[in-house]
């Protein structure tokens, strides 16, 4: 049996080499991390998006909503940021049951000690590898994709459940 | 201070949306996998691999690199599956130190059950929301980045480690 019968040649082809592809680069961003800051990718990840927010803050909801994970692997990932120092949590001005994430000054400093090293490891694995047109082609497959699994009805997003 | 510096304001828009995509569609297929099957992908991953293997078995190390991920998550999700019947390891006849894994009649009849399911969640996603130009780029793309990950002296892939 072909587990990928409806699947022409062609995508069957395409789709391992995505899934080699991305599986491979997850790897390489956690270990890159792991070793230069003792955090995986997606820490990097919160710590980067609160940078480049008004008042380095942002409600929790919405970070969730901007990393597109759920509000429970968030917050578990915001308790062991919180325990380094990185971030804090405060509660929400403007909604009783709401809570804001605060990047810290020392998690801050630690984002741009540890910044250049992983811009550099995104660059060589991905940017230097593709021409400027490959680049391109890569932002529009991305972004149709993303905009299909987010469901019009928002219904099973990981950041609504 | 921007986390990206170093990243051009187009490659910073693409990869961006590329994580997102990649979160979302890992999230997407575990979730349709869990649902219909109460496995994650990559053990989806794993039955189909060794489907399509000579016997429908393969040597455990084999299946660690064509899986892209260490021998321990392998062993792990492999016991996970032996739990259920779907798979076996066996001793490697041509060397005392090697397992081989093999895919049994009811892990077969499972993934003949679950693939088409399977295989709509993935074209759904990804095939019919591109055109036959973009799957084409994305095959090409992917083969490149998965290409660069593969270390020339090896040292760094998952499946040795």
């Amino acid at each position: 049996m072909n587990a990928m019968t409806w699947l022409t040649e062609e995508e069957q082809t395409t789709w391992r080499a995505f899934l080699h592809a991305t599986t491979l680069l997850e790897d390489h961003l956690d270990r890159q991390l792991q070793r230069d800051a003792g955090m995986p990718h997606m820490y990097y990840a919160l710590l980067s998006t609160l940078s480049e927010a008004p008042g380095r803050k942002m409600r929790m909801t919405e970070l969730a909503e901007q990393a597109k994970i759920t509000r429970s692997r968030l917050s578990h990932a915001v308790s062991r940021l919180e325990g380094n120092g990185w971030v804090r949590r405060e509660n929400c001005p403007t909604d009783r049951r709401g809570q804001v994430c605060v990047l810290t000054d020392a998690g801050h400093t630690e984002l741009v000690r540890i910044a250049p090293g992983h811009v550099a490891a995104v660059r060589a694995a991905i940017f230097d590898r593709l021409t400027a047109e490959q680049s391109r082609r890569l932002g529009e497959i991305s972004r149709l994709v993303a905009e299909g699994l987010h469901q019009p009805d928002g219904a099973d997003v990981p950041w609504l459940r």
